[in-house]
This record gives structure tokens, sequence and C-alpha cells, in this order.
């Protein structure tokens, strides 16, 4: 079969390498009908991940169809049409037992793409493959699905149910990328009174408000500070999501919530930030992290079937499956091409 | 009447000054039969709380009994016997609506000895007297009740309860002063499996013991983050509360938790800390902050009532009321006094 494979930052490759096959018992293997790119890949190829290591197949969100399964598997036939998700779980450890399967100590969490070989690929095993796959209902895209892999649940697990958002919020999301997005549609689920997107893009900000931003600020010409305490008489916003990964973001994140706000940090960072707690210790303040779960899949699945949430304004540039190059390029100078998420499919899907 | 007078930086006088009288429809005055000095009254000599000003009387934690009150107090009788609490609360704006009575919008907050007259005197004159007080239960002595002025409640929410401490928890305490001792009492009524009490000082390691510490660990010999992975099979604690207010223990309480975790600083704090998000972007760690709302003094009270709470250990040094020369000494250097918390009361209380 054909793979992208990661040779070493900067370096990747569509080329042969052996068939996915079944390795576990509890394993399937599943034809790649629709994958996409995450900015996190971009990480990889950029030597920042160093437990990726040369020789590995990238990627971890996709939709396709089962193609084999091991003799432990008990929820899925061949045929069946699923999505992967970016998060494996072995489903019995103490973590995800507590429904942390992104910190799975069995063999699991992110680790498609990652740890093992990932959906970048014609074909690709999928361990824990009840745990890790979820079925797509009919009637629902594989362009509405893909999203569902990694970046919405995301987005709304570390964004918006970490933040804790609640019906009359000011929130203020802190980057207008992909995850910012999705948490700016997400959090709209709860009825805030007012979602604020920051971003230095005035395209990123054009998105924004595609996706249900009220107000946008461009944080190279206007201070989000005196826009939100505009809002909240001087306050702060209730909560703030942090969707870049920066020094800089997470400490304005941390500076525009009110006392007795919540900041969910959403961002892959690779640097320390400065924590202001001579400002903060007495402000009450609720600061999370996380790496997704995706406990909340199939309820968003649900929700994409009943039409509450449209996905499919995310997926803005498609190429046939194997055009990584195009794909690649397309999503990594996104500042120029507008891409939000890249499709690349199966030409008989 | 006599009341201890701040007079700038490193200054201070117990003299006469104007009797505490009402004001306002919704004071009470109250006699001071029993005061304390907190770690925050040092910081203010220190002059490290430039809001308090030459000529403000310091304190705010009191008991006393009610000598007069407003036409608008209602639930008060000249006479009672009451706890004044460290925080005093309109109960009318958002934030009291919220029983986040620390951070009062409408004049409340912390005040005392801080933007009004404190504690530390005969009298004292007390605002929204009906919310900033609680009546004492028969058979509970001012000692056991004075420590619920502020830093039982202030380590039980804003280290226990904001730390989420649940049954079967490792729970590490960094820091063994009053604060942390106070953590380590309140963290008992959840249940947790093991406390790990953590200090620089044998003594204060010694006092954490008799408060209930089952592991203590003198960090100036032992890494603290060995014992925890010793009893964690490597995770790390399930909540570390941080009980010093330095970037160098909060460092360590983000270090020792465990993905998933909670790390509730109580710590005040007057620099900076570095948060590593590159290490804890995708552990999903809750980290909180907050000063104490005293939500819980009710809870708290009837805890000591019902012989639940043992706070009497907390008071180790009397003096008489004006005796502050000598109890602020004796609390400063508690590293050589072993003090804890230090009462002074009137002759005839």
């Amino acid at each position: 079969m054909k793979a992208l494979v990661y040779h070493g930052a900067g370096e990747k490759a569509w080329e042969d390498v052996p068939d996915a096959a079944i390795h576990d018992r509890t394993d399937a293997v599943v034809r790649v009908d629709a994958v996409t790119i995450c900015g996190t890949d971009l990480h990889i190829l950029g030597g920042d991940v160093p437990e990726v290591t040369p020789g590995r197949i990238l990627g971890h969100e996709a939709v396709g169809t089962v193609t084999a399964i091991g003799s432990g598997v008990c929820t899925l036939a061949v045929g069946d049409r699923v999505l992967i998700s970016c998060i494996t779980s072995c489903g019995r450890c103490r973590y995800c037992r507590e429904a942390r399967y992104g910190q799975c100590l069995g063999g699991g969490g992110w680790i498609l793409g990652h740890l093992i070989d990932g959906t970048q690929a014609e074909y690709v095993r999928v361990p824990f493959a009840d745990n890790s796959t979820h079925p797509i209902p009919n009637g629902v895209t594989d362009e509405q699905m893909i999203v569902l892999a990694d970046i919405l649940p995301t987005s709304y697990e570390v964004g918006v149910l970490n933040g804790a958002v609640r019906p009359g919020d000011v929130v203020a999301v802190v980057g207008a990328g992909p995850i910012g997005l999705a948490a700016i549609l997400t959090a709209q689920l709860f009825s805030p009174s007012r979602i604020v997107a920051i971003d230095l893009a005035d395209s990123r900000l054009e998105a924004a408000r595609k996706f249900g931003a009220d107000i946008v600020v461009n944080n190279s010409r206007d201070d989000p500070a005196a826009v939100i305490a505009e809002l909240t008489s001087g306050l702060g916003a209730d909560v703030t999501i942090e969707a870049v990964g920066t020094p800089q973001t997470f400490d304005m994140a941390v500076r525009l919530v009110r006392p007795g706000g919540h900041v969910a940090n959403i961002g892959v960072h690779g640097a320390p930030a400065t924590l202001h707690l001579e400002d903060i210790w007495s402000k009450n303040l609720t600061i999370t992290t996380g790496l997704v779960d995706t406990y909340s899949t199939p309820t968003l699945i649900g929700l994409v079937a009943s039409h509450q949430l449209d996905t499919s304004p995310m997926i803005t540039h498609r190429f046939a499956l194997g055009d990584f190059e195009a794909a690649y390029d397309t999503f990594a100078r996104a500042a120029h091409t507008g891409a939000l998420k890249v499709l690349l499919t199966r030409s008989d899907s």
C-alpha cells in the first residue's frame, strides 16, 4: 500500500510500505476514505515532536471503511464506515475508566501518527478498535465527519467544557485558526451572550464571524482588553480560550478574564509562559490545560447528524489521496491560501 | 479606645484612636474579645500591600461581642458573641449572589485592616454586619473560633475544595505553615489515602504530622517527587496544594501533580512564576487561585461545634490585648518560636 512516511525534520514522502495488518486481537484495519492534516503534523515535520521517529506514517484523523478485524473486536464488522478518533484507548486503565482516554495508560492515547503508524495512508491499523472508532450515522458525509476526529472534540472539551462556558457569558477566543473557530462554533451550544474572537489576521477574523463570533478584534490594531472591558463593565471575560500556543497569547488569555473566571488552554506550547501570580493569586481563577479525551465525540456526531452543528465550512480545500505535497503546502501556507482544514479523499469514495 | 495603628513600612503602635462607631445603617460595632495576627499583616508591615496607608488600624480576624448596631442590621443584637470574618460582603452584587464574597463589588471583600480600620483594636466597626459576622454556638470557645475568621476557610475553600480532594487521593501540601497545616487538617474531611507535607523546616513537619500528614518530606534533604512517585506508581499526586507563595513552591506544586490532577494555589505571591506549558499543555491539569470567600464558614463552625474538627492546636501563644509588640515578634520569628497562631485576648473575656 501507499502511505505518507516521515523521514526526519522537514522530510516526508508518499511511498510504498507494507500493508497495514492485524497485530493484536483488538485491532481493526480500516481503508482510509478521507483524511486531513493537523497543525500538529506541521509541528512533527518541524522536528518539534521527537517521539516521532523516521519511518513513521503520519496522520491521526480519518474516516474509513473497516476491511479486517481481530478476533477480539466485538462491535465492528468488515464494511462498517467509521470515524477514526485521534485518541486510541484501551478502555481498561484508570484513566480510561474515568473517561480520560487522552491519558490512557494501557497503550492508547494519542498514538496514531505519533508512536505507531497513522492515517495518512491507504490503510491503517487501529488498536483497541472497539474503543477507538465511532460508527458514522447514515446521511452524514465524510466531510462532515472528518473534523470530529480531532479538532471539534478538542475545542469542545479542552476549550468550551473545561472553560465551563455558560449561558450569558462573554467568551474571548484568542486565536481564530481551525481550533479557535471550532471553539467559537461549539461555544454557541451554551448560549453565551457574546463571543469575541481575537487574531492578528483579518482573514481569520472574517472566518470567525462566519463561525459565530459576535465581535472580532485584530490585536495588531486594537486592544482586546479595552473591547472586553467595555462589554463587561470593566470586569473581564467570563471565559477565555487560548487557541494559539505561545507565551504571549496565554498571557493575554489570563489578563482578559474576570475574577472568578476560567482560562481554558487548548494551544500546543513549545515554551514556558510567565504566570503573573502576583496579579492573579487573589482572583479566583481556574486555568486548565488538556489533550482531548474524545469522550464528547458521540455527542458531537449526534449534533452534526441532527444539523445542530454545521461543520462543513471547516473544509476549505480538497485533494486526491496521495496528493499530500500540494495538500501540506496549502495547509502550511494557510495565511496566504485561507485554508482551514484540507481534505484528501480516495478517488472511489 | 486603643488600637494598633500602621505608620508606614515597619512601623506600628498601640495607641489612642477615636472610638469605633456606626457610620452606615448596616454597620455593627463589635468589642474585640480575641484577635490574632495573619501572615498578611507581616506583608503589610513589610510595605508589600500599598493600599494599606499610614493611619490604618490593622487586623482582619477576631471574635467579639456586639456593642452597637445600625438601624438596618436585622439578625444581630447587642450582646451577641460573633466571629468577625476576614471577608465583608454587601450580599447584593453579582459576586455576592454567586457566593464569591471575596470578590464583592459592593464595597466588601477583604477590607478590614486593609481598606478600612481593622480588628487589632478594642472595638471595630464591621460593615454589612448581617453578612460579615457569624454567630458563635454555645460551648465553642474564642480559641476554637478565631482560626475560622480566615485561615481555616481559606485553606478549606482555596486549597481543599478548589483542589477537589476526593476519597483515596494522594494530596501533597507544599508548605507546612499555618495555612498548610489548616489544609492538612481540612483535607482529611474528604478521606484522602495519603497526605504528604513538604517543608524545609523539621519543626513545621513535626506540626504537620500532628495535624494529620501521613508522610513528611524535608525538601532540603529529600526529593518530594521521588516520594510521591513511589506512592503513585510514578503518576504524581492527585492534588497539590501550594501554601507558601513563591515561584519555586508553585513550580513544585505543578511538577508534583499527576495528569488530570488539580493544583490549588493558596499562597500569596509577590512575583510571577514560570508555568511550564511545554510540559503541561497536554496533561489535563486544573490550576486554581483564590482569595477566600468564606462561604464555608457556617459549615466549618458546625464541624468545630460537633468536634469533627479540632482547631485548638493551632493556637500556640497567648498574649493580653494590647501586647502586640510581643505577639508580632513571636509570630514573625515563628521559625524560632514555633508559633502557629498567636492569640491576644481582653483581660475580662
